[in-house]
């Protein structure tokens, strides 16, 4: 039988380990962490997902789409509080479109529930990647426990093992070999509201809400079990950033300055702030993805990106999809599969780096923007009237598959021509006439 | 005593150790390689270097300058030679001035032996550093030999250990570090142009020699023994791209092609050709470059460019002076004292690694175009009427200390003036006109 190692069971790694067991593959998965589904989850790091159509799509193609379903709420649109508690709303998509709220620990455990009933896919916990064999396609794992090492079946290694992977780090080594980690200004912690007395949830249940502040911002996500997960994104340096809110009364001062309505339903704030870390964030570029027909990287591995477009995972999953469609395209000629694998997705996970970045200033700041928001209207109006058109950049990052950076480049052009229709005179009176619609006409 | 460890006996870490040890210190410095004052020298890897005012300021602030001058030959003007052998000059500067050219592994040993006579400093040699305390400012090194590890005194630890700097990679592990490897389409290999007979040079000795040819470029500097070390940046992939060149006959067929002149002064091209390698070029950025108020990183280490402005070493010297400015500044103060160094110097570091990417196009293209010699007169004239309102961007770069951002700043208000005098129609016969120097007036 044929055989792969994919090293890191984490989201991505658990589907690519799917996708090559349905190829015919025996696949070793290693895993540095224990199995989380026996462990108690170490909180506090997730950042609540939101899974969206690229995402479907690679785990529908396995037939995964169902179970996956029943641990995921839909959430149709944007609610925005602002300081005095009043309440705007921003639909995501159209009439029906959503994108999901997922816990990622519930999601992985799923996952490798799945990856393993395939019968072909075995995790191995508790092995951390020691060194990598670039030549041959294999590594050597040590148990954290008994020190014992493996080395894995020469051949096809899967480097999805995260933003810091140890796959990486040793093409790293490589002459020629370009990579970047840049962090960015701000880092954020994992807060909680906690779900009411009869379980239901406190604030809208199927929406993801944002309290934009300009500098920082604090999101929830929903939970099934009635609570949200919250992420304060914060800088850590300035007169009121992590670094400055160095006491409680601190703390409680600044959230009930600036999140008032959130501050009321978060007693347990101060536990929480204390309780979880303060993490990083990270954006790594790198090139190749690839190494002698034998070494790929997927997800973060090759393209970690900050979280603000909500497509980390999706990304890395449509990493999944895409590989296995030129796995199909290449007869599964590992070579050239590797090759055009990396020239096909580089410049997008490039791109989605980018609008992730992007889509941060949106969100903390435009989203409380009267002008920003009239601009949106204007687009879904003529988004409407005109589908062929136009697709909303958020739409076709979220709710389509056209390449990241193909929709980058046309969110270009459409910033260009909104740039000209913003600057209509009165247009926040004017917005709904027809003349309106048909200089955009004009103009697209 | 109080006392210090550099890593890397290199040119900056030599020099580094110099300025230490006459603020008292004792000096331990470790080298990975063997004592190339006793090993033969490992050839073909040198770009021979271009000293010019920023690194002789940082020789002559320690008395190192007389010294240096005498294994140093001045290059008043760039030769630039045409495919048919036809000549054109270029003055680097005003009358007088000049870059000088010296031979890497030469200059390294000068300053080994003028560290070493200091009294202070001790060079230990094939001691690689294994690790680094970045709490204790100390690191710990093996003999290579005996297998035997020292680890260095506690306090202040310097990483002058270039590019792939060990001590730059223990500081990458840390939270938040940000960090960019950046390898170009080009590579570089070594050639030479022997003496004559006699021991002259066989083409212009006070000069820098330049086959311009778009996507590719020869240059060759003047050694003291009457032979030039050769150059050649190309690209590694397309047509006639490094990968291409398998062949001896295609080699000299490139070569009698495209440099004709220096092939015929190149009988032992092929010989140079395989004995020298391929070598790759990386552009390095990070941030910070210092550590705990005890760790710090200084030339290549912290910013490791492109050999294209003449300006590596010249950058890594600065660093030297800037510090020890700041040092008296703080008197001595050396958490403070690293904060502003790190401060001050990050923004030049980028701004010269932008330069000398830019200077590539400049001297591969642009140097046998004559728009852009034209334009290159025109400037000179205005400078030598207007000296205070205009130094060309290569004199502030090669002939001021000027920071290198406020150089590229200013380059950049100069680009925007000279795009407006270049399309004047006509420029090239009425450049000489005074209204031309007039119109130049009222743009500046």
């Amino acid at each position: 039988m044929k055989k792969a190692t994919v090293v890191g069971a984490g989201l991505v790694g658990s589907l690519w380990a799917v996708y090559l067991s349905k190829r015919g593959y025996k696949v070793d998965v290693f895993e540095a962490r224990p199995d989380m589904r026996k462990a108690s989850l170490s909180a506090g790091r997730s950042i609540n997902l939101a899974l969206s159509d690229r995402g479907w799509k690679a785990l529908e193609k396995v037939g995964l789409k169902e179970q996956i379903h029943e641990v995921a709420i839909p959430m149709h649109r944007r609610v925005m509080h602002a300081v005095d508690g009043s309440l705007t709303y921003q639909p995501y998509g159209k009439e029906g479109q959503a994108i999901y709220s997922v816990s990622r620990g519930g999601l992985n455990q799923v996952l490798m529930n799945l990856a393993e009933k395939e019968g072909n896919v075995n995790i191995h916990f508790e092995q951390k990647c020691q060194s990598v064999d670039l030549e041959k396609g294999s590594a050597t794992f040590v148990n954290r426990d008994t020190k014992e090492k493996i080395t894995s079946a020469e051949g096809l290694l899967f480097g999805t093992d995260g933003a810091f992977s140890a796959v990486r780090k040793t093409m790293q080594r490589t002459d020629r070999f370009t990579y970047s980690q840049e962090y960015i200004e701000h880092g954020y912690k994992e807060l909680s509201i906690l779900p009411n007395p009869d379980g239901s949830h406190k604030i809208e249940k199927n929406a993801l809400h944002i309290w934009p502040r300009g500098e920082f911002m604090l999101i929830a996500l929903p939970n099934m079990d009635g609570s949200f997960t919250c992420t304060l994104f914060h800088p850590y340096g300035g007169e009121v950033g992590f670094d400055a809110l160095d006491t409680d009364e601190k703390v409680v001062s600044f959230f009930k300055n600036t999140f008032p309505d959130a501050y009321e339903l978060m007693p347990n704030l101060l536990e929480d702030w204390h309780e979880n870390p303060t993490s990083s964030l990270v954006i790594i570029r790198c090139f190749p993805w690839t190494k002698n027909g034998k070494v790929a990287l997927l997800g973060d591995a090759s393209h970690a990106i900050v979280p603000f477009y909500g497509q980390g995972m999706n990304a890395g999953f449509e990493d999944c999809t895409v590989f296995d469609e030129i796995l199909d395209e290449t007869n599964e000629d590992w070579p050239e599969a590797m090759k055009r694998y990396e020239i096909s997705r580089k410049p997008n996970g490039d791109a989605i780096a980018d609008l992730a970045m992007r889509n941060f200033v949106e969100m903390r700041d435009l989203t409380g923007d009267a002008e920003f928001l009239l601009r949106k209207k204007i687009e879904r109006k003529f988004s409407t009237l005109h589908p062929e058109k136009w697709l909303p950049l958020y739409s076709m990052v979220t709710f389509s598959h056209i390449p990241y950076a193909e929709a980058k480049k046309e969110g270009e052009r459409q910033d260009a021509i909104m740039a000209k229709i913003m600057s209509i005179p009165n247009i926040e009176e004017r917005w709904e006439d027809d003349e309106i619609m048909e200089k955009m006409l004009e103009l697209s």
